[in-house]
């Protein structure tokens, strides 16, 4: 039977979602987890990785398991042997033409960043960004990104992609005075594809010079070195 | 010199503001920093304790140093010996007349609440309500504690306070649909007083019948015996 959860966590003290040799996973905390509630060890297939200190809102897996249960059991079973810096709000049974990762057809990542002086409650959550930060000359910039292009530009290293065209449907940043998130949904990302336009954006709305298109159009990651720090990144949804 | 200064803290691993024999306090924590940056002993003196697991966005407190420093240095000196979930956001200098503690007018404290499912990124932060929060009834029914009152029922044991009078200045509820803020703000606050006041407005936000007024007259701790969690409530601001 193949079950699809949706999962939340607290990415600061994990080594990222994927299994590490000497690390310590979200993968690796939900596969204990399922082997404990159903007796038996299944491979989690998560939506896509996300990176050491990311945190997700609303991450989505799936796992194949022998033994059928009842989803509240499936819910409380897990939440009961995960650490509690992972919770999963929802489980149901789904066909094995569902892939968590391969059928997932848009996400979205928020970038969580902070107005004034830096706020410990936030540490390992936000970005404080002080006070100069201008959110219309980001949104302005940010219609650059929308659309189908090649973002080899804000491909990191290490990225194993097929191709880094990728198709962004929105980038936009929303500032309540106090808080400022920046979303951007597309069909995929590269490896460190959102803190590296995010990066851009920082600079942008510090009032720095950057042009999105010529950046892109370039298709040259020496143009944009920049990595925002993880820790203000958030996998905020998945649709499929 | 008397310096006063405003700071923010992360009360999760403290055991409150203040010093306890075997506890690591914040106001320890700012006292070692203190010594560490002027070279000479300070006691500091806060705006007002706060419990185990409490946070501050703002905090007051006062000490005095023979030492002249500039403020700039103070700020960036505190913050360089203190824990990083301590930080110092501004400093001045005052007279002998102020204190932190005793010239306090007003305080304001959040509780910081969210609906829907459980997230780890708001443990020991935020207290998860799930979807039955009625903000309309919160906000009606706490129109009974603005006023001066004798706040007895919502006085935990262990206060020491000459007097159980208050004055609740404010007391209402903001919700955008997925956090939800409670707001009080009052010239002082027994011990407890708001995560008592915020336990009982939990259990009306959820539909329970609870007669604030009736409890204030009652003057009788024993009708309001629930202490809303630490972790959830902020000191947000003190007037002088």
């Amino acid at each position: 039977m193949r079950y699809v959860i949706k999962l939340s966590y607290d990415g600061t003290d994990f080594c990222g979602w994927q299994h590490q040799p000497n690390g310590n996973s979200v993968q690796d905390a939900l596969e204990n987890a399922i082997e404990r509630l159903f007796g038996e060890r299944a491979r989690a297939v998560g939506s896509g990785r996300t990176d050491a200190g990311v945190h997700a809102l609303a991450q989505v897996a799936h796992f194949d398991c022998e033994k059928v249960l009842p989803f509240e059991r499936v819910v409380g079973g897990l939440n009961a042997y995960l650490p509690r810096t992972v919770r999963v709000s929802e489980a149901r049974a789904t066909t094995d033409g569902f892939d968590a990762r391969k059928s997932a057809k848009r996400k979205t990542y928020m970038y969580l960043m902070y107005r004034g002086a830096p706020l410990p409650v936030f540490n390992d959550r936000a970005l404080c960004v002080g006070n100069a930060f201008d959110t219309d000359a980001a949104n302005t910039a940010l219609n650059a990104v929308v659309g189908t292009h090649d973002f080899a530009t804000f491909k990191a290293a290490g990225s194993n992609a097929k191709t880094s065209v990728r198709t962004v449907y929105d980038a936009h940043v929303e500032d309540d005075g106090a808080i400022i998130k920046f979303f951007i949904t597309a069909d995929g990302f590269l490896y460190n594809m959102v803190r590296i336009i995010a990066a851009q954006t920082l600079k942008i709305a510090r009032g720095e010079r950057v042009d999105l298109a010529a950046l892109i159009a370039a298709a040259d990651r020496t143009r944009a070195k920049d990595t925002a720090p993880a820790c203000a990144l958030y996998l905020y949804g998945v649709e499929y």
